[in-house]
C-alpha cells in the first residue's frame, strides 16, 4: 500500500493558519491588561470595498478582546479627528483606511498619527529605526520599536515557514538566503527589503525601473544593510532562478510572476490583494502563501499591545 | 548599547547537543520495556583505538539503560560467535567493530548478523529497502525498515538543523535543497545520497573519480531517486557554490574541503573521523557540525529499540 502521491510536492499555507498562533498570543495579552484597549479606525472615503474591509477588521479586533470604534468622517475633517484622537487617553491605537485623497496628502495625514498610537507602524520614526536596524526606542532598551505591520507580517510568515533558522543568532537568521521582492513601495517593498537584509538575507528588490541589492555583505560584516543598484534588469530571471524566497506585491490584476523562472522548492509569498502568482506556481513552490491579510491584521493588534507596553514602560521610567 | 558582534554569523553545533534529545527518547523507550535489552559488541582486532571506542560505546549504551556485552575473540572465530548470538534469545542487538580482516571478507561477516539483530542497519535487506524508498518490512506497514546508523545520523542532524522543512509532506521535506556529499562509500556516502534524494533533495555525490547526481527530478515526480553520472569533475566548484548543504566523509587527515568555494550560510556536516573542513569554514557556514559520532551512537540504540518493536509486531501478527 502507498498513499496517493500529490500532484506537486509543495504545500499551500493559508494566512489564517499562520495568524492563529498570534491570535492566541494577542488574546492572552489583552486578558492580562487591567483595561480593555480601544482601537479607532478612521474611514474617510465611500469606497464600498473599504467599508467592507473596515467591518472585517472591526470584527477581528473585537473577537480578540479589544474595543473597536469606526469613525467615518469627511476627508477634510480627518486631520482634526486624528489630532483629537492622539490626545484622547481612552484611545490606545489609531489606524486610517487609505487612500483618502489618493495623493501625497495621504502621507501627511499618516504622519499626523501620534507614534504612541500608530498601530500600523507608519510613523517616520519607526521606518527610520527599521532602516538603521535600531530595535529599541530608548537607550535602556526597554521600549521596542514598532515595525510597519505588512512587512512585519511577511517576516512572521517567513519565521512560520522556517525560512528563518532559529539555531543562528537573532538578527542573522536569514544568513545565506536569497530573496526576490517584486515591489519597492515606501509602505511595504522597500522597508521589507531592508528588514530581511538586516536579518541576514541578500535581497533583490525589483520594480519596473530597476533591481537593487540590499545586503549586509556576504559575511554579514555590516551591522546594517547597504543598497546597490544593479545594471539594468536583464539578469532578473537568473536572480529569480536562484531565489530561495520570492515575495510579490504588484497591485495590478494583469501582472503575473513568471513561474517558469522559479526554482523548485522556493518559498513564494504574495502580499498584493491581486493574485500575483499564477495557479501553476504550485508545481514549483515548496511553500506558497497566496495572501497575507490575516497575518497583517494580527500584527496590527500585536503592535497595539506593544504600544501599550511601551507607554507603561515610559511611565515607569519617569 | 549593543551586544558585541561575533566574528562570523554562523554557529557551530556539537553532536552531543543534537544527540541529547535522542538519549532522552531512548531512555524512555527502554524504561517502557518489561526487560532490559542486551547489545553485544564483537571486537576481533587488537587496535587500541578500537578498544577505546568499544569502551566508550559500552558506557553510552549502559547509561541509557541497556546491558552491553563486549565479546573479544580471534577473527577466525568471529563468524561462529555471530551465528551463535543470532540464535541466542537474550541477545537483542549485535554490532561488530570493523575492520576485522580489512578486506571483502568483512562484508561477508557483516551479512552474517541476523537482520533481526542488526543494530547498525548494515544488512543487505535494509540497504535495498532504503535505495528503493521502501519504508516498511511488511505489507501491513507495521514493521519499520531499519536505516544504516551513520546515514540516519546525518538525516537526524539535518532535521535538527531545520534543513528538513516539516511543513512539507513527509518524504518531500528536502524539496529544492542542493546537497554535495564528498564520499561515496557503500556504508555511508552512497546510501546517504539515496536517502537525501529520496527525501526530495538534489544530491551531488562526489568521489575521487567522478560526480553523480541523485534526484527524484526537479519536481519530485519520481517515487525514488535516479542516479546520473556527470561529465568529469570540472563543474565541482560551481556545484559547491550552489550547495545548501555540504557533507564530508573523507578518511584522510590531508584532505581539506575548499572553504573558498562554499556559499555563505551553507550547512556543513563532517562525518569523517578526520577534520575534513578547515577551521575557516566557520567564516562561511551558516551551521557547522564538526563531527557526528554521538548522534550515530544514539541512532544505533534507536535501531535496537526498533528491532525489538519489530519483533513484538512480528510475533503479534502470527
Amino acid at each position: 500500500m502507498s498513499t496517493p502521491k500529490p500532484v506537486y510536492p509543495g504545500k499551500t499555507i493559508l494566512a489564517s493558519k499562520i495568524a492563529a498562533q498570534y491570535s492566541d498570543e494577542i488574546k492572552q495579552g489583552v486578558a492580562e491588561l487591567d483595561f480593555k484597549p480601544t482601537l479607532v479606525g478612521f474611514l474617510a472615503n465611500d469606497d464600498p470595498a473599504a467599508v467592507m474591509y473596515a467591518n472585517w477588521s472591526a470584527k477581528t479586533t473585537e473577537s480578540l478582546g479589544f474595543t473597536y470604534k469606526l469613525i467615518q468622517c469627511d476627508k477634510n475633517d480627518l486631520e482634526m479627528h486624528i489630532l483629537k484622537a492622539n490626545e484622547t487617553p481612552s484611545v490606545h491605537g489609531i489606524m486610517v483606511y487609505f487612500p483618502v485623497f489618493g495623493d501625497l496628502q495621504d502621507l501627511y495625514l499618516q504622519q499626523c498619527v501620534s507614534p504612541h498610537k500608530d498601530v500600523e507602524g507608519l510613523n517616520h520614526l519607526y521606518y527610520r529605526n527599521m532602516y538603521h536596524n535600531i530595535r529599541f526606542l530608548d537607550e535602556q532598551q526597554q521600549q521596542k520599536s514598532i515595525l510597519p505591520c505588512t512587512p512585519l507580517a511577511v517576516v512572521k510568515i517567513m519565521e512560520y515557514l522556517q525560512v528563518y533558522n532559529p539555531l543562528i543568532d537573532y538578527g542573522n537568521r536569514l544568513y545565506g538566503k536569497k530573496v526576490v521582492i517584486v515591489n519597492r513601495s515606501e509602505i511595504v517593498g522597500r522597508p521589507l527589503a531592508a528588514l530581511l537584509a538586516n536579518d541576514g538575507a541578500t535581497v533583490y528588490s525589483v520594480d519596473i525601473n530597476n533591481i537593487q541589492e540590499f545586503t549586509r555583505g556576504n559575511d554579514l560584516s555590516l551591522s546594517r544593510h547597504q543598497v546597490k543598484p544593479l545594471e539594468g534588469t536583464s539578469q532578473l530571471n537568473e536572480l529569480i532562478s536562484e531565489a530561495d524566497v520570492i515575495i510579490t506585491g504588484v497591485p495590478t490584476a494583469a501582472y503575473k510572476f513568471p513561474t517558469e523562472a522559479v526554482k523548485n522548492g522556493a518559498v513564494c509569498i504574495n502580499f498584493s490583494s491581486e493574485k500575483n502568482f499564477r495557479e501553476d506556481i504550485k508545481t514549483k513552490a515548496g511553500l506558497y502563501v497566496p495572501n497575507i491579510g490575516k497575518v497583517t491584521q494580527a500584527m496590527l493588534l500585536r503592535n497595539l499591545l506593544r504600544l501599550i507596553e511601551n507607554k507603561k514602560r515610559r511611565e515607569n521610567a519617569v
